[in-house]
């Protein structure tokens, strides 16, 4: 062995002091934002680990194929919750639980539709979530021509007796996401409007970005003071046919038969599990996904892919060990695409344990990376968003707004009610063009992309249930 | 007015010989290749017109909104027919004509598909053309899996009694759509060879290269030896959830239920107009597209676009005032996609004017550019489609192989009675993400791309109609 030198000796020393300090001054940075000792380390090990590769592929695979389609109220949705009780126990988490709730449930049925008149062909559409049946024979009908919602608004009453409005606004790409709510009103609220003015019918081009053969469904709402009539989204290329026709001043005459029903009152439910905190386990932090789906395809970004990134990063989690001070709260939700109704149930079975509902997010926005972070937290608990924003700069997400209220769909209720929020939005410029179609299913997603998220996920989760500090303003 | 100085008196005079001389050099060239003088100038006029706009996307977008899928032998595909009358009518092409002949119509009815075990779900799927029906009931039953076709051509006899057999070989992207021929196959001949097997239905991956919710139909025959079952393609997402499934080691159990007609005797037509060539108009040069569609989408790129650029073509050689030796045969196919009938039923009409019959090219392969001429024509001739590979090189046209004889579908009964064939090939690497399925729309169309394919047709149609040499070798 070699005789160890003066000056290595020296040298050894000086590094030992160099990482003392290096640590102490680490474990003050914990300190400082009510974490544990480590605890900043112990994200970036999370960090790092997801990005080598998390389960979130296979957990969406899974749900996809061995359930595929699971709409809200129907016995596949309920055989998505036995699916994750088994996978969320298989996976090692304990008390894995369901609370069931009920909705009223609603079920597609056949849908078709023909353009008769000037040029007879089959159009390609689907009927939008919680519309009527037109009558089992169907109805026929003169189409008017909208361009956008604001023109069919600008009707005058009893001008579309008899007729089927046709509204056919293009809804436009956008990285946030933020187009849908403006476009989406169309889905949501166009029926009522159309039936005020005396339509029999409401034909909308798709909410989507995509030009394929692939109406988008989605759900809608009728006015109670109106008239209810059906409403079904045709595909953008049968939109863009419409206008051609329409522009060249020709009266379109369309059949139209939709058969969907009302299955009346359905048992739903979430599925909930936690990774019990050492210091504070009533106090909890909430991540997860949507484990309903539309009924056309299998619900693979929407939100099988949320389902998984939470899951992963719950289970990355709970196999490194180490148990954070509150708990971390993993929920994956029913009955989202009819109403955000597993999340007014929590709201409603949880209201008096508000207090201890600490913060939370949710991952529904598809399967792209994620780009931005977003928050509206307590200005106690500003820095340690600012670290979890730090920490996730070096995989590509960039803090946004410290003023932007919301963490998903599912706990809109939650925040509604004053929860504390973080969001993680992902890149939404393709999302649409997806979205409550058929083809939204599994070879849409890139595994490595879901990674990044898994990454981000493990990283608030982590920081958020092993701090001190109240997200919530007093 | 200034003086003319000897200077430049001697310049005008050099430059009107150097003008005389290369514009008699190029009439040599086209004596040379037996073209009238400043035929070779013409052609290149005709490709730079064609380039800086061409009529071809106004057609396509004509005959695909205004009559939509036209299925060979249904009143669609007659609209189509007056369509084009009418259309050529009006874009000054006289004497146009339709040549009738009959055809065993077949009509795609209600389908559906479901995976009852073990994960039910419902698949996205359809009839091949040509397919019997299932029992009004449909039929229920294990599927067997084969990963190729080669695999199922091994299995027992007996050893599919009363399966299901499932085909997924997945077809490969090509530019030059040779992929087609091998992976076809399955969808050609894979019900028979099923059946051979005991099988009582057959569902293939669809032939065809996207990864969207849209099965791909297509014609399909039966062995007169082997029991008629029906047959069906899923889509491509669809296949990869059965494999995910096969590969579980589970039991799929799927219920089928195909509802097409045999609609017995019925009409359709070649519609055809010639300009007619000023020495010898009896000797025909033919281009064209086929009129018909599959029912499922417009048919747009298969085959609207090949309607459009040779159409478009025709015209503007129409109006370019000069007309050449031998006339120009517009033929718009009938009946193409169920057997190539169209092509057929010409071939039996014009047998004894089969020498008539010079040589011609079809443009049925999308609306993507032209990147490369095959053809197959005599030693003399050689030299002309070397003149015309030169002009169609500036705009990215390259000269493939001058012995490979096929000139489009259409074509192939006269090539295979020895017409001389010309072929331009368009970049097929997308063209089976649509092909035969419901998004065959015209969104999916680039009118420059089109242009590009009007500047190659009409290049090729004057230059061999404006020629004296002989394309067949004797």
């Amino acid at each position: 062995m070699k005789k160890l030198t003066t000056v290595s000796l020296k040298l050894i020393l000086w590094l030992s002091l160099s990482i003392a300090a290096t640590t102490q001054s680490a474990f003050a940075q914990d300190s400082a934002l009510g974490l544990s000792a480590g605890s900043i380390e112990h994200a970036i090990s999370l960090r790092d680990t997801a990005m080598q590769g998390s389960m979130a592929y296979d957990i969406v695979e899974s749900l996809t194929t061995e359930v595929g389609p699971r709409l809200a109220g129907t016995e596949a949705e309920a055989r998505a919750r036995d699916w994750a009780v088994a996978k969320l126990s298989a996976l090692g988490f304990e008390n894995v639980r369901v609370e069931p709730f009920t909705i009223p449930g609603w079920e597609r049925g056949t849908e078709s539709a023909e353009l008769l008149a000037p040029y007879p062909q089959p159009l390609s559409l689907t009927t939008l979530g919680g519309s009527v049946a037109t009558p089992d024979a169907g109805i026929e009908a003169d189409v008017v021509f909208f361009p956008t919602l604001t023109d069919l608004e600008a009707a005058a009453a009893g001008s579309l007796n008899g007729k089927i409005a046709f509204v056919s606004h293009a809804m436009q790409k956008t990285q946030n996401g933020s187009s849908y709510g403006f476009h989406g009103r169309l889905r949501r609220s166009g029926a009522s409007i159309a039936a005020s003015k005396g339509a029999i019918a409401i034909l909308i081009r798709s909410i989507g970005t995509d030009s394929h053969r692939m109406p988008h469904t989605g759900s809608m709402r009728y006015d109670p003071e109106v008239k209810k009539i059906p409403a079904a989204a045709l595909s953008n290329p049968d939109a863009d046919q419409l206008e051609r026709i329409h522009a060249r001043g020709k009266t379109m005459r369309v059949s139209l038969n939709v058969q969907p029903t009302f299955t009346g009152e359905s048992t739903t439910g979430n599925v909930i599990v936690d990774i019990r905190g050492t210091e504070a386990p009533e106090e909890v932090v909430i991540i997860g996904g949507h484990l309903d789906s539309w009924d056309l395809g299998t619900g693979a970004i929407d939100d099988g892919a949320g389902v998984a990134i939470a899951t992963a990063a719950a289970k990355l989690i709970l196999d490194n060990g180490r148990r954070p001070k509150r708990s971390i709260r993993l929920i994956l939700w029913g009955a989202e695409e009819v109403g955000l109704l597993g999340g007014f149930a929590y709201l409603e079975r949880h209201k008096k344990d508000l207090e201890n509902q600490i913060i939370g997010t949710e991952s529904d926005f598809g399967a792209g990376k994620i780009w931005q972070l977003n928050s509206q937290v307590s200005e106690e608990a500003q820095p340690l968003v600012n670290k979890m924003a730090e920490l996730l700069a070096p995989i590509g997400i960039a803090p946004g707004s410290s003023d932007s209220p919301g963490a998903g769909p599912d706990l809109t209720p939650l925040v509604r009610a004053g929860m504390p929020s973080l969001r993680l939005n992902q890149d939404g410029n393709d999302y649409f063009d997806l979205h409550h179609t058929a083809d939204d299913t599994l070879d849409k997603i890139n595994p490595h992309d879901l990674d990044q998220n898994v990454a981000a996920f493990a990283v608030f989760a982590w920081l958020a249930a092993d701090t001190d500090l109240r997200f919530k303003t007093d």
